[in-house]
């Protein structure tokens, strides 16, 4: 039951999101479920006439892009993204994420960076009072990832190179993922310098001030929409 | 004349730092024609006896190792590097550097911050007042490169894409490099955390605070040591 019920939270959050798309948006499209649920409702809304453009974060999401009839774009070609749509693993009161449970969170941040809207789609069960509950994914180069992993355990928790022992999982970048189990986050932004400052870490799951609209869905399929007034 | 000259400021200076290297060290090597001509001298010093082992910074640099028979080691089996012999393109008074004139950015900062002295040997004509006379060498990953183009084009000065327009350099972690024309870099600790707010940098040619001591060889062939006294 627990899946079933959190599916209705993440496809209300996921379908109220695209409200967000007009005509004629260059459009950011994330990667994961509830992301899933807004490219569904995107091929709906295209079907009908909505002319857009989109720029997936992942092979994944082009793949999805291409089954539901959803145009794309690239970087070649537009310079700005209109709204972005993601999901996200964690959102606490200041709209700061843990994202990254997907793999797909270097090209997310590329993609929330170059748009003039980001809006989240969540369950509600992922809004949270202190990031750190949910992993921390750490993107790292493949080249002395051991030292890196290192320096990443010094930070307060496990650190555990995902996938498994002989056969890591590796990026669309060909790089690791190390996740940082921290359980409470005091300072995200602190944070975030303090893993940039390790050579080997070419980004990371925490996305500050990036988020401007977080819609979440709950299990009786209702949503609400926060808008962030400082970002 | 230039070339030859500029070779014998090099050379003195790759060999005299390798004076810093102990029996028993594990030493990192780095990239280029100055680290070149180290192990070029490690190699003759392993003839007569020293015992070390080296973690490289590049293909090309394990090449040589192997060519001149200095036995390899990686982060796999050591925590901590003693001493790493590497080169730069630009070297200012506070030894804040720009590297990566030869692509090796990325492992050339992740061996020097595992490092517990990082001697940097140039020729004298590598010392300046304000770095960015040199083009900093930006590594950058693939996807979204037009968009991070675009944004470090707007830190002041051309932009490049290093390599042919069809056909760019690519870096041994799959990324690109992007050379910044800045001429004076007034603040190179800002540049950088400005730089590493871009989510598409994986990482940066500027190194701060990461050299303990510069060697630097003139033509004559004379060399002098400066020591770094706050690092």
């Amino acid at each position: 039951m627990e899946t079933i019920q959190t599916d209705v939270a993440k496809k209300a959050a996921g379908e109220k999101a695209v409200e967000f798309v007009k005509p004629g948006m260059i459009v950011g499209l994330g990667t994961g479920t509830t992301a899933y649920y807004a490219i569904v409702k995107l091929g709906e809304m295209i079907k009908e006439g909505l002319d857009i453009k989109a720029i997936p974060t992942s092979a994944g999401t082009l793949q999805l892009m291409h089954q539901y009839g959803i145009p794309q774009t690239t970087f070649a070609e537009v310079e700005k993204i209109a709204v972005t749509i993601d999901g996200a693993d964690e959102v606490d009161l200041d709209f700061h994420m843990i994202k990254g449970g997907g793999g797909a969170l270097m090209r997310e941040k590329i993609v929330a960076q170059a748009s003039e809207k980001v809006v989240i789609a969540v369950g509600e069960n992922k809004l949270v009072r202190h990031l750190g509950k949910f992993p921390l994914p750490v993107e790292v180069v493949q080249f002395g990832y051991e030292q890196t992993q290192r320096l990443l355990a010094k930070l307060g928790g496990p650190a555990i190179i995902r996938g498994a022992a002989h056969a890591p999982y590796i990026t669309e970048n060909e790089n690791y993922i190390i996740d940082l189990q921290l359980n409470h986050i005091n300072n995200p932004i602190e944070l975030e310098n303090q893993l940039k400052s390790i050579a080997g870490v070419a980004t990371t799951g925490l996305f500050i001030n990036l988020a401007n609209v977080v819609v979440v869905g709950r299990e009786d399929g209702s949503t609400t929409i926060l808008h962030n007034m400082v970002s």
